[in-house]
């Protein structure tokens, strides 16, 4: 086995699945996603909730993964994300620039990488080099390459939008194209429009077939789902129970997490790790 | 011999000719080619296509290369394609970026590596440097380059199009000057159009006569022909038939083979095999 | 502690504060900024100043860094500006071009490197990607990174403009994530403006408050605050006390400075230097 | 002597002057020059004609060079075209990108090399980093480098045109003023156009006149002269004879020459010749 | 001291100042500039010149200098200008490409380089970076940089132009403060404008009084003012008396000097020298 695979499995360890804290919001978003739960501003904070909910991994930038390095190591693997933005520029074209290098994720010890595609941007051409040169190297370095798989950009706009079926698969098949070991994706939202290319257009499903397409378009790739923003217990849970019986391969939830306190954390965390257990003892 | 021309002879294995079996469809035109044939989504569909069918080679971009390498090893010979895209963003100006490397290419033992190459783009410059860094390091790593040479973008719409005999075969020689070992390009389409260049506007000929322009424009570099969107059978096998009248060097169809379940791909292989030998016996 | 961990702390030498005397404004604004202040474009102006007064540290340009290098090895730690711009052509898409490298930086002896991040431009991604690169050197090379956190361009005029509370916690985050040893940045302008994202937008506080936001939103960085154009000494002091009420590192005050003949820079250091003594006895 | 001035000496050997086969117009104006001479096409025509004619070089494109090397080397000196484009891409800001590197001629056993140079594109600016590197590392080399030269773009054609005396001259010079080895330009057209800059919008003169100004503004390097599309034995033989009266170096003459079978093209050569010897003999 | 300054005096060396003949307008300009003076298309007009009237050095880009480098070593001093462009292209967003190597520099023995920096153009960010990599190659080989430092492009133009006071001195001020050795810029235009920025739109001076300002701009770095086209001998020598008298370091003067015939361009450059050593006496 390959030393980059070896790390991907360190990676599924619950219950043979994955759950992540991403944390590179402060960079993506802004302070606005701390303003009402300012504990969280403190990257303190995200640390503990990984640590005392067991968390296969922490996402962080290479700012604070480099400061809180000796409050993480050999407690809470690092998943080092390796491009970002910040929100202010408008999004019609967009791409994210690389922020911190391979040797970078070395010395923080990293279990893994991630990084964000832009699929079907105007400037997908750049993306997609930039890309082929962090796989490359991630892959000789041993380290695995998790994949934020998001259709976006105008020219997505005018084929229905980046959440639809259509660019969720899309997006996912261009990732394991391109050499992801893992894929980060939206949960597709199955609202019709005219927009979308044929056959989707005209083709209906309910969301757990929706979402078995999105597993399916990944040839074995393991595909894991962002949480978005924050929604009751129940909507993140009855989302979470979809994606595990579609197959998928776990959980990368920021804001539904960490914007609460740790003991809350820890809560919505159990009820996570149980649906993946439900998931697992139907098989 | 140099190396690299001892590895093209290693690809024209079917009675002097080649037959090879393009898997690069995911990325370029999305999940949307596998809604109908939803096995083909498997990339093992392909491989078992090409290994009981004795296809000369799979084209597979790097995720898929590296993923079913144990599964192709020394059974499938495998032409790592170099570059891609989605087909999201608008065709206006396109430009394939590199996706791979002529490193990734050794590793998984590639018998050649293919390159995209959009002719009259107003991004051709850049596509021809591109082109010529990647030409240049794979003869060095004695591996020969398949050019897939698509006139594209909205200068060569102003001409007349992307399949006129004129722009069919500017693109065959444009990719001979720059050092293809083998060209891949559409069968033209002679519909007449008043944009097209003098004196390719005025002159009017049969198909068999004009892919035979075709092939004479590459100078002796073998040219293989693409397949397009699944015809009928009998359309196929008349159209693989002018090509290889005209003296093609063989097929490269994908959709055409692999949209069809394992026995009927081996079915209609075993036609274009047919035509292969014919088509040496006439001589 | 690393060993740009240990520069760095040389740099807090003012009762654990920083004092920092920048010089970078002959290229960022030109000659203007001496014309009623004709003593100040002669840099051993600044020099003196810096020597007499203890700043911690004097920030210029390679040029005079190279020219006036055996006038302050020894006596006045200097901050190499890594990149700048002149003020001449539109600050609509702003991007501050490297003017010097981190092998002038060590030549040169510097305490630490400074580089200026116009976050929320359009050209956000190259910067950004220019800043990584510097950044990783710097820090192998044992440099602490000081960053100009400005938030700048079209973009965020439409949010609102860049001295919003909003605009200036994002920029002083943003360098954070990226890396930023030391964050500089604006005191923010708490004019309320429609155009400001939520929860910003309907936010009111007071500026101590505001300030103490901004140093929050460093997760432990230390940021220090720009002085700006020349103000009444009252204004200056006020200012400089609500900084270091809200847990500010100091203070980068220029044009306030040197505008001065040396005995008054001199005047108002001390009274600054009392201001951060007060801070200090006050936790 | 400098290694590229002994190769440069080695292109004139006919009576001290050169004559040279160009054969890049496969990508230049692509297949439609081989139209009505359909035995142009192959690349054994040209360099029949120029083992026979005994032509100074013939001028390949690295694909040709490459494949005809064993049918050239020893027999045919061979000037290695360094970059090109085709002629879909509108001509409005032109830049001929790199396809070949100074690798490639040294392993072709290039003579010299040549270089496409726009003059006056609004992407001179590319042209001419792009010159730089390649004059120097094939100077480096030891090989000498033909400049054509060529004024391209709006720019000059707001200013008269690409062929104005005017515009010759200057381009002649810049080759020069750059490092050119050798300057290919075509013969200037004398008509009068307001837009010419002065004085040479109010410069009125013969045609030796103004190609022995051509030849002047090169400070003594070689200056040859294109041919253009196929005219009359008398038009062309007269074009001639002023080029080589006016003291230019030399003739490139492509469509002229390969446009007609062997012998013809053997026979107006053997004119050419005369009129290089004619020209010697009035020195 | 250092290699660079060693070398920095080397052109010092008419009465402590400098007399440079500048020889990079066949490129600049075009022949255009030696229409009325056809002598001076010969660089040996201009080497020769130098000899005999003891200039410290002439500028010549790569071509000229390698071409006639036995004819000016040990003789004329060379200063080698490393970017140029022609005047074809529109000038609103100007940048002067890179046209030779410090490489060239050395092997061509230059005492110097040369390098045009457009201030204010909106490729500024561009010019800086590519003058940041040739200031630091310079130093390190022990070559010192004359920075031609022009405001130029359509920003400028919105701010009063190319020629202001205001514009000027910031020119000189940002050559200084990114590390140039020397600085040739054109004697200010007092003419009033609207719109040059404050304090500058509102100040009325001499230009005696001008040219001091520009001087001081420059923190101790030479000062040396170009001629412009060719004028009267009186206004030549005026002024070149007020530069001297402001402080500046010397003349570099080519049309007016070369277009003029050998004995008369040594007559005005006595003339000239006289200024220098009156200057001198002044003091």
């Amino acid at each position: 086995m390959e030393a980059k695979d070896v790390r991907l499995q360190g990676l599924l360890q619950t219950h043979g699945k994955t759950i992540i804290l991403p944390y590179d919001q402060g960079l993506e978003h802004g302070p606005r996603d701390f303003f009402n739960a300012p504990f969280a501003e403190d990257p303190m904070h995200i640390i503990e909730i990984a640590k005392k909910a067991k968390y296969n991994a922490v996402v962080l930038h290479v700012g604070n993964a480099q400061r809180y390095f000796d409050r993480m190591y050999g407690q809470v693997p690092l998943v080092l994300k390796m491009n970002g933005k910040t929100e202010i520029p408008t999004d019609a074209e967009p791409l994210s620039p690389v922020t911190a290098s391979i040797d970078d994720a070395l010395r923080l010890s990293a279990i893994a990488v991630g990084y964000t595609l832009y699929i079907g941007s105007s400037r997908q051409d750049e993306d997609f080099e930039q890309f082929a040169a962090i796989r490359e190297e991630a892959h000789r370095a041993g380290l695995p390459v998790i994949v934020w798989s998001y259709p976006r950009g105008s020219d997505i706009e005018g084929k229905g939008g980046k959440n639809s079926l259509y660019a969720v698969e899309y997006a996912t098949r261009t990732a394991v194209e391109l050499g992801a070991d893992m894929v980060k994706v939206n949960v597709p939202n199955l609202k019709q429009d005219p927009r979308i290319p044929e056959p989707y257009k005209s083709y209906t499903t309910d969301l757990q077939e929706a979402v078995k397409r999105v597993v399916r378009a990944a040839c074995g790739v393991p595909v894991i789902f962002a949480g978005g923003e924050m929604m009751s217990d129940e909507d993140l849970l009855q989302k979470a129970r979809i994606c595990i019986n579609a197959g998928g391969s776990g959980f990368i939830y920021g804001r539904n997490i960490w914007q609460r306190p740790v003991e809350k954390a820890m809560e919505i965390t159990t009820q996570l790790k149980q649906i993946i257990r439900e998931g697992k003892a139907k098989k």
